[in-house]
């Protein structure tokens, strides 16, 4: 597996991060992830907005690779020399501080930050898309910047655990009483005739696949609501789903136990879920697999 | 500098991680870090049962280092192959999950953890603890499980920049309007000659020398609450200092720009370091310099 790190694309067994590096002793550093199909990154330039703004607002300093054009060279090459032009995949990407002496504050200025990025091939689970998943809920113990998307994961790793070793899918994430996000994808529901999620804010990351979605919704002209779920409304939901870059729309039937609408995907979930397969595969396959595609 | 990591002791430079290290990809870690003096680890087994329970509480397979004894021996060696048996110096030891393909949920059983450990020259500022020092406050925006030890650090590492940055030497986090901790060290306060700190809970880390300064202060008989100090009696304290492995008693004589008492190390700070050192360094030296140590 080849992957880039710091100027160099080298064999994974070789890439070798220094053990001062302020992603491994701080997690002082954010990421990004792209869907690729068919060798295209999906919403290519929203992702590196999110990352440039993450970068911003962290305040390092974006290294050489930091433009669109530079980073989708990267990842054209290592979809290439990996083998993963066809079908579907993703690109991994993170960027942290740089290596220096442990200190608490800021580096010397001129530190040069790190940057990894690494693609993998993804396999849509379309089996869990069609029958709908099972969710579990925690409470959301994590830091009040989840609108920066950085490595700082362990409470999301831990919650993440739990579904898994209950044999949930994913774990949501509820805070003050309302439902915020999974450990790795946005949350919607359907309430009332209602497609509601929680306001893009400082409790969640702005979703590029939540963006998506709603702006999907809007052309459909569903009623759509930026306004966080209560988890006591929960028994009322007619549908829950997850979205994200490697989610899609995943449906949620049963949450905690407990059946969520028919306990079935339900009719708006499909409706976008298929949408959204249009905008990642084009029109001709939405009804279609990812194999039929790759096979074009 | 010779350094340790996961069985081996070599060169900094040649101490490599593999990009796959979930330090580096999820923040998924705890370490610990010991006060040295003349080659011996203060206060050894309370860092070691900490660090115990961060892994426990993460449930971290601990590895074959994690003995009290082996961690002894890998710290031995690091001090007296890096000249620093005389003086005071620190041992960082940082262990994760271990390095395997990116997953939220954790890796497979039997995922050898990451093991990293280096030792470090340390000279106590005794020219600021002295004089005190300025601080600012921020808002405590961190996960609520700061009372684990985990490299979830960004936060603390933005928050002392913005300390760094202004001149100050650290910042004190407060949440729900009261005082927590700080960036990297224990908060206590003085008020109405009452000694007092926030309870060891879920918001803050268990101090060791949290632990000693309580301890001291109840055998020398001062009123001590753990409770914590709310951010609107800041103004009415008569002191207000910080305790930590490398800080010892740090006096506050400023937070955001406001003499704290009468804008001198107080009189309880004082007695407190007095004891502490005594307890670092030995009764016959408690009045003496660190250098003076150095020089028996």
């Amino acid at each position: 597996m080849l992957v880039y790190l710091n100027g160099q694309f080298l064999d994974k067994s070789k890439a070798n991060l220094s053990v001062e590096d302020r992603g491994f002793v701080f997690g002082d550093g954010v990421y990004e992830v792209w869907r690729v199909v068919q060798g295209s990154l999906f919403e290519s330039d929203r992702h590196f907005d999110r990352l440039q703004r993450g970068l911003r607002e962290l305040r390092i300093a974006p290294p050489a690779e930091t433009t669109l054009e530079r980073l989708e060279e990267i990842g054209a090459r290592l979809l290439r020399d990996n083998d993963l032009l066809d079908g579907d995949a993703t690109l991994y990407l993170e960027i942290t501080r740089g290596a220096a002496p442990r200190t608490h504050h800021f580096p010397p200025a001129g530190t040069t930050p790190t940057v990894y990025a690494t693609v993998k091939r993804f396999v849509p689970p379309e089996d869990l898309r069609a029958s709908g998943v099972r969710a579990i809920t925690v409470p959301d113990i994590r830091w009040l910047r989840c609108d920066i998307k950085t490595v700082q994961l362990l409470p999301n790793v831990l919650a993440n655990e739990q579904a898994h070793a209950s044999g949930a899918f994913d774990a949501i994430f509820v805070r003050d009483d309302v439902v915020t996000e999974s450990t790795h994808a946005s949350v919607f529901g359907v309430l009332d005739g209602v497609l509601r999620t929680h306001p893009a804010n400082h409790l969640v990351l702005p979703g590029i696949t939540r963006e998506v979605i709603l702006e999907i919704a809007r052309e459909l002209g569903l009623p759509v609501r930026e306004d966080a779920i209560p988890a006591r409304e929960i028994p009322r939901l007619d549908e829950l789903f997850l979205t994200g870059t490697t989610t899609d729309v995943t449906p949620i039937v049963q949450l905690d136990g407990m059946r969520i609408g028919n306990g079935v995907p339900g009719p708006i979930s499909l409706r976008l879920y298929g949408a959204l397969r249009e905008r990642l595969y084009g029109a001709t396959s939405a009804s279609g697999s990812p194999s039929a595609r790759s096979a074009r």
